[in-house]
């Protein structure tokens, strides 16, 4: 039997089981609230106030009397006033029904902080390593209880819970009690493990790490937990890539074989710790100071970095061996951080919706948001979700690697010598273009020193083409237009040459095929028919806003996108790029509890919804591949 | 707030949290009962009846009213007759106040086993480890839940709680659970972490390791826990004896070097290690099926094994780094065994009582008895324990190394040509004893290859010397007594010439020296006077038995040792040998979780003495030098 409980003025909100004392609601739901006496009901501290009527917004009646009555302990603490307005102790009022429950601001632990990693971000600071200061009375004859248990028992009034001593911590503590006079900093765990132990002057900072791992690239960031800010980050190409470009092949070269899988997990782990190793050469923070972390990854990869076997995650029903968050003991997989610290997974959706998807939803907080938005992370495989804080849906799409410059005949990585702007004169079909790490354009520009073409560089020359009339809505080219750039390519097919052997930095004509204009529709039709499935699920026609993740929706020209169909009808205005917001969530998740509950919560509601299951996705598909009409 | 609770017939009883249901008491104080719900009040299996009125047994008065009021799922599920009887469902019934509770035999889990290692002893069979059967839904497109949420809500409807898995079983999970149709064996530890998988038809066992390490000595144990019986054992040397013979020297040696501590501590994990690989030779059975382990040793090997910084165990006040029961991964300590297993710490009660002692008494169990007895182990530090079940004293005695044969001149272990037994003409003042290894007593056997002299020897020769009037009461040689047996030896001092050089193995002749029997008066006085004390301050004049635990105690002459006043006085026929109790000890900790629960309550009750505070400690002790007035 559990009862809804929301939060206010977080609005967070979760099931409780029957009994439950408020104070313990809080403590899963990752808020904090002062207690001096640990839910003992002496501190008077953890005053919290029920709010009495119907809440629409949650369906919720809320009354004084969906709690056990005000004790006599109460009585004493509080005012008759105080009673009278519905305050109680959390730590004393257990849960009998469903309620609203205000946390005045005084009471609530963490501060507001902004700003993550580029994009300002608002969020409550409560990470889930603390510094906790503890006095200890030294031992003697008559105190004769182990260091340890003098340790738990000071930690445990405080806290409010049982707390627990890791091993690492246990060998060094009976010298650094003594050496410290028995003050110490207890650096504590989800407020009940033990994982560090400094004098009152130490440690000088507390950090954690946010690592996204990305089928391609790795990205990792160095936050400061005092202070809630990314203090360096530090990317690196997925090793991984020597066994396999996609998901797909990586989990075939798994198949049957667990000392390959513990070599996928090996190269991946030592990738990441080499990102360690470079983060402490540019900030002297070493491995010992970061103590704690989170992960996030799409679904293989996260199945790979933790060794679990993949295999199944390769055919229907494509289930995950685990889908909830996952707290581990850093040196159980190896991560080079302090050893007594745990690494926090955030949870997994769907077989090919990961925690790399739960990250960019945490970041951006639909479920807080009246607008209908349409959240898009376009990688090698898309993800899409679509709602607001009434629900949220949402699908995978196998846009394949096309939108990163990947199966295309010229494609290449956003890197120095990719044309990443193009536009086409429509008279004369001669095209001028952008090469990254060059300041003017082609044809001022001369030569150009093209080596190819990466992802917003394809999505503007296929837009350019069907604008220019050289290819048709269908995305064939048209013959007889008279211009030599238009032409029949060696293996037979047309092409339209982008660059002249002459101009480029390569021994041929940058071309751009018959064959690449179809592996672009094929990936954008992907994307539109999965919001499209979303959309019409939800009756919606528009979305109110389209947010953009990952580097490719950071440079992608918004009104050659639409031009070409990749997205629903929306104005340009109201398509947001959001830049890397999966790494972003990561780190939010480093600096607060209430995040890594939200990021539980999300997983468990939001609605996985098997597009190509749906009865009309072929036809819709087949449609989605033309170009839509010219406006 | 907590409440007393007994439950019967077990006699088991310990402090419940107010508000915690029978069923979580139960847990707690390792006792288990039937349940297929899982606590949820729907399987009524867990029927437990509550027993009306004052019991003197444990000063509690029980009643049904110490109980939450009989719930309507109870009405539903129990008779009436039933009810008025006093039955409840544990897992409904809530503590509100003391109460004794008894468990029908067809409710409690596990069974009655007897014997462990040599001595009977009856134990309930109830392991931490335990296989679980499981029949999980297959994954389909509908129920998309993970591999492990999967697993986890079938294994909680069984076992009542929320089950982790352990990272290692994870990574196999997806490939485990289909290749065995989704119908598994799930090995859980205390009901709520899986640590193993296997088919319907594995494992073919289960194994557990227990290890009772000492200063000088390893004893392994094989157990195998769905027997109840130990399968092999194997010992060893303690390789620390390399840097120190005794425990100081150990502390000394590992002093301001962690360098030194972490060898101090891999050196005697892979003796550990080695004895698992002999036992594996022997058997079979492999580290990976070992799937448990409990661990003894003394205080200073307690801390020596685990890497616990030992330095403030050398001085007052004597405080271990922790004393409670630990549970640890065997992983995070390093040894060789199944790398999901847990290995459990029993707990310590002071800087000189360890968990050998703690399993010396849940092996003896004086806490269930009426008579009091008085329960000594001697090892180079000796423990003694005095009491019955109205409550337990104990203290440590240093009595160094000489009645293990160290120290002494001669000495030597209890090893082939080692003197073993002596006896003495009165009259003539000759000797005759037996060495380990042969049959005959010198002087029918000659020469007789005597290379030493071992401790149950030691103490013979000097009950001999002291009855045959060659040392008087206070230790002295006496002069003149007109054997050459007795001569100043060449430092000086006076000896008596237990083996002429020819006879023995030996380049000299083996003599016992002033300074022998000097040691051994220090010893065996230390383990009077701490008897003395714990005896005075319970008012007791004689105990009822003594029992002897360790290899000494079981090859000690017991007249020789009353004679030379080692013990209090007590009927020899009273005074028993249990052998290696605290393995036996240790080994009942693997079988029974049970037993587990005894162990946290004795080192929590049992009250610590410190004899050489006691204020006629010194004139106590050097009293007790001298040897009793013959009889």
């Amino acid at each position: 039997m559990s009862h809804k409980i929301v939060f206010q003025p977080s609005g967070i909100k979760g099931e409780v089981p029957k009994g439950d004392t408020l104070y313990q609601a809080v403590v899963v739901m990752g808020l904090g609230i002062e207690s001096l006496c640990g839910g003992k009901g002496t501190c008077g501290k953890c005053r919290v106030k029920v709010m009495e009527g119907y809440f629409n917004d949650y369906d919720i009646h809320s009354s004084a009397e969906n709690l056990s009555p005000v004790t006599a302990v109460e009585e004493n603490i509080l005012t008759a006033l105080e009673i009278e307005e519905g305050f109680r102790l959390a730590c004393l009022a257990e849960v009998k029904g469903d309620a609203v429950i205000f946390i005045p601001p005084e009471v609530e632990k963490g501060s507001q902080v902004i700003v993550v990693e580029g994009i300002k971000r608002q969020f409550h600071l409560y990470p889930a390593v603390e510094s906790i200061a503890l006095e200890l009375p030294p031992a003697d004859l008559k105190d004769n209880r182990g260091d340890a248990e003098r340790l738990g028992d000071a930690a445990s009034e405080k806290l409010g819970c049982e707390v627990n001593i890791d091993i690492p911590v246990l060998r060094e503590l009976p010298r650094l009690l003594r050496e410290n006079g028995w003050n110490i900093n207890a650096l504590t765990w989800g407020g009940r493990e033990i994982i560090g132990i400094a004098g009152l002057n130490g440690p000088p900072g507390l950090f954690g790490l946010a690592v996204d791992i990305g089928t391609t690239t790795i990205a990792a960031y160095l936050c400061d937990l005092h202070k809630g800010v990314v203090k360096a980050t530090a990317s690196a190409m997925n090793p991984q890539g020597a066994y396999g470009e996609d998901i797909i092949s990586r989990i075939s070269y798994c198949r049957n074989s667990p000392r390959k899988r513990r070599k996928m997990r090996q190269i991946v782990v030592q990738a990441v710790n080499r990102l360690i190793n470079d983060i402490e050469r540019e900030t002297g923070i070493g491995p010992e100071k970061i103590v704690d972390a989170v992960l996030v990854f799409n679904t293989v990869m996260h199945h790979l970095f933790l060794g679990i076997e993949p295999e199944y995650l390769g055919g229907s029903p494509f289930v995950p061996g685990c889908k909830e968050a996952l707290d581990i003991k850093a040196r159980d997989i190896g991560l080079d951080i302090n050893s007594s610290a745990y690494v926090h997974v955030l949870p997994l959706i769907a077989g090919y919706v990961g925690a790399d998807n739960v990250a960019f939803l945490i970041a951006e907080e639909p479920y807080k948001k009246d607008a209908v938005g349409l959240y898009i992370d376009i990688g090698t495989n898309g993800e899409v979700d679509l709602g607001n804080k009434d629900g949220l849906s949402c699908t995978s799409c196998a846009t394949g690697p096309a939108l990163e410059g990947a199966k295309i005949k010229h494609g290449m990585r956003a890197a120095p010598g990719a044309i990443e702007r193009v536009v086409i004169d429509r008279e004369t079909y001669e095209p001028s273009y952008k090469v990254i790490g060059k300041e003017e354009w082609y044809p001022e520009l001369y030569p150009t020193g093209a080596r190819g073409i990466c992802g917003s560089g394809i999505v503007d020359v296929v837009a350019a083409l069907y604008m220019a009339g050289i290819i048709g809505r269908d995305g064939r080219f048209k013959e007889g237009l008279g211009t030599p750039r238009v032409r029949r390519g060696s293996s037979g097919s047309m092409e339209y040459v982008l660059a002249w052997k002459e101009e480029t930095g390569l021994q041929r004509d940058l071309a751009v095929t018959q064959w690449d204009i179809r592996t672009v529709q094929l990936a954008k039709a992907a994307i539109y028919v999965s919001a499209q499935v979303l959309m019409e699920k939800r009756n919606i026609e528009e979305p109110h806003t389209i947010v953009l993740a990952g580097a490719f929706g950071n440079y992608i020209d918004k009104n050659n996108a639409l031009a070409i169909g990749m997205f629903p009808a929306c104005p340009p205005d109201r398509i947001v790029s959001v830049g890397n917001s999966a790494g972003d969530g990561a780190c939010l998740a480093l600096f607060s509890r209430r995040k890594r509950a939200e990021a539980r919560e999300v997983a468990r509601s939001v609605r996985f919804v098997e597009t190509a299951l749906h009865s009309s996705f072929q036809d819709k598909y087949l449609e989605a591949l033309s170009f839509p009409e010219k406006k």
